[in-house]
């Protein structure tokens, strides 16, 4: 396959379940969840995407469970009549991961909306999947504690558990991967099963909750999670470094890595990026490529760790560091930077924004970028590049017309080569977006025979395919 | 199933294969491997049991691939021949994951002992999995990093990853979940998979390398593996603290993780453990509950730390800290630590040591050491507790007679409530160890449905059962 082989008119056409089918799982949803079984033309639309791509699959009703019961109801019934059912968090997934491709069910959790417990002696706490990371965080406000995992979005807790989502705190904090401690899933044949427990860690046999997260609702529906939280730290510093070059900006962060330096958070916008974020959130900065540090400890750790870092800065040619010290300055930082997704769209009125991440070994940070970087710009598209640098991943954010095939085609071969680079160098093609449907071309590449073991354990615990299928499973 | 129902002879029962078909498979075996097929007495029982179990299950073959393709060659050959294959690392593991229950071959990887690959620009590395931890260290000692995954024996790294163990220094850096980042495994039938890759974070697709972390040989061989290192830290500061009494010692390590304090190592021992260890590593500590700490960072940072943590142990009726600031010193602090298994040992000569391990929520540490404590006295048996209490575990090492069917049974009950009270307060009937054949018994406690959904992994992606029957999965 090749990258023009994804595009919006190759998908959606999966088989559907014949009409009566749907009008038969139809009348047996609505005895039991009543009005909460829609079929309003508007809100079936609003169920066949996410963020990023077009309406490519529209489901055929969209049912809203409250409890695990009301879930196991609906999945076993589906399982039963073949039925497909996609689930639905937040709808800010970037990859395709929504669209209900065989149309069936779509299936949204934002009713599971409770905060069931938080334990501040164990720093944990549980979930339902439709709480978003900024209900979490408002919540535990007054305990002193955060949940730090935090993607652009105001994302589900079960839809950031579904693709193993991060943010800009996981170079401190690890992703999704390593602050869920434990599920509660549905599987398709309506069985309620609980995963991991409440300890930090366990060798207590496979591990099922690290099958799940990440899965992309292809195995089942996540309708719990538990989370580990941390203790607010007791002083932060943020501050912005310029720099001349993309180079120096790379160069002063792996630098950082490898001399042991705890960063908090390290956040490199190239000058575009620079000019998207100037521009939607009026920031006083130069377009040019910039680092958004920022470190967490005590008082004294904190100072110790920003003197470090200005000199390993100031030796690759980085400006003054420019402080945010106050909480409401941080916080307008902060805001600018998970403000990229809908700041590159400002900056092309009417052009479609291409989300895409690839994720690198930190060696090999600085090739990928700056062959990414002379990519774009050989390829004519306006494209800013984000990363979460700390972790090697980083971001492109193509800006395309999506009434222009030619454009469109262009957008997505730059996106194709931008993931089979990171791959060629040791990497994965997603960092933190997951597979959905864009990245499925890739899965061979980078899994090889991998993927036959992701198709068995599908199988196993999928037998009949009803879960979000056309996603991850080439 | 009651404790009473794990004992030697209940095992080693199971089916085993005919004698000409061992003959057969034998044969074919030394065609490739020559003299890396031993069938000698003193090796087959030498790899009959790990530590801590009796010799209860002889394989009929022990083989010594070297290479990927020679796994294969020995999985495919046993899958098509029904032939069980036990992996086989250090031979340190607790649980009994190392007996051949129905006979067959077991596979040795001490000649995958080889560090594929060092890179300290990104902070990992790719070894074989037969190398151990030690040997992995005193490799890339010079580079500045270290691996600190730490289990007390001197594991291999294989072995570690299929048991997901842990050590003194999970607390901060996290365990083999936290710290493997690819693996390569030989399938049951012979197809050999890179999981992951080397980037830090990746959404690209199920989790396959957490699938094999800590699934104990069931699933297929692990044969590389790829890791996180850290660099050393700039300074470092051990320190015991003695107290008066458990709880103390306790309620002061729950105040440091709720404090936001950086811990790099809390190690807990009781009175009994205490006696043990100044008797065996001739010690100069009196015989009370006692703390062994560790704080990384920079000098600054460290005395901050040691200073809060001092605060907070006079709190809790801690005594003055005594420090190991040379290299020395610390070692010997933890090679004390290290030896604790074999320290248990010697305080009772002639008994063997029954050694287990659970996990709880921070929170419930404290009654659950309490109660534990109060069940070991009520026993007679004595039984030491050491525990990373940073991450809620603790061990018991039950001292008993093994010629003893009737104090064999208290040890086994004893071990049976540890595991049982660690689950109903949230917790996990195995931290680090794993379940092997010891901890079946609480898989369906623990993990409800979640066992069966387990078994349809393991039947996915080993489908004529050959990979380590008997164990995990009930």
């Amino acid at each position: 396959m090749n990258a023009q082989a994804f595009n919006a008119q190759a998908f959606g056409a999966l088989p559907r379940p014949a009409p009566d089918v749907i009008a038969a799982v139809r009348e047996k949803l609505v005895a039991r969840l009543g009005e909460r079984v829609v079929v309003s033309r508007a809100v079936l639309e609003q169920h066949s995407h996410g963020e990023g791509l077009p309406a490519i699959g529209v489901p055929d009703i969209v049912v809203y469970p409250e409890t695990n019961e009301e879930v196991a109801f609906v999945l076993s019934l589906c399982n039963v009549n073949r039925v497909p059912v996609t689930p639905f968090g937040a709808g800010s997934s970037l990859e395709g991961q929504l669209a209900a491709l065989a149309g069936g069910v779509s299936l949204d959790t934002s009713r599971f909306d409770k905060i069931l417990e938080v334990s501040p002696d164990s720093l944990d706490c549980r979930v339902q999947a439709g709480v978003t990371r900024e209900a979490l965080n408002a919540h535990i406000r007054d305990t002193g504690l955060f949940f730090p995992v935090d993607p652009g979005a105001n994302a589900s807790i079960g839809g950031m558990a579904s693709t193993r989502a991060s943010g800009t705190n996981a170079v401190r904090y690890g992703t999704m991967r390593e602050n869920v401690l434990g599920l509660t899933v549905v599987t398709p044949d309506g069985r309620i099963v609980r995963t991991g427990s409440r300890a930090r860690k366990s060798s207590a046999g496979l591990d099922l909750t690290h099958i799940y997260v990440g899965s992309e609702g292809t195995l089942g529906v996540i309708t719990e999670i538990q989370l580990r939280l941390y203790g607010l730290p007791e002083a932060v510093i943020a501050a912005v470094c310029q720099f001349d070059t993309l180079e120096g900006a790379v160069a002063a962060v792996v630098t950082a890595l490898q001399s042991n330096l705890k960063l908090a958070r390290v956040e490199l916008f190239d000058e575009v990026q620079m000019r998207a974020a100037i521009n939607y959130s009026k920031l006083d900065y130069a377009e040019t490529p910039t680092l958004f540090l920022e470190f967490q400890g005590t008082p004294t750790s904190v100072r110790e760790d920003v003197e470090t870092m200005q000199v390993i800065a100031e030796d690759n040619g980085g400006g003054a560091f420019q402080f945010a010290e106050r909480p409401e300055d941080r916080n307008r930082l902060w805001k600018a930077r998970h403000n990229g997704y809908q700041a590159v769209r400002a900056l092309a009125p009417g052009k479609s924004n291409m989300g895409t991440d690839a994720c690198v070994p930190i060696s090999a940070l600085p090739a990928c970028l700056l062959e990414t970087k002379a990519d774009i710009i050989a390829s004519g598209l306006l494209a800013p590049i984000v990363g979460h640098v700390g972790d090697g991943n980083f971001h492109l954010g193509i800006l395309y017309d999506a009434d222009d095939p030619l454009e469109a085609a262009r957008a997505e071969a730059l996106a194709f080569r931008t993931a089979r680079r990171a791959i060629a160098m040791g990497g994965t093609c997603s960092g933190e977006h997951g597979v959905g449907l864009h990245k499925i071309v890739h899965m061979e590449t980078e899994h090889g025979e991998g993927v036959a073991l992701m198709k068995a354990v599908k199988n196993a615990l999928d037998p009949n395919g009803i879960m979000n299928p056309g996603k991850i499973y080439p």
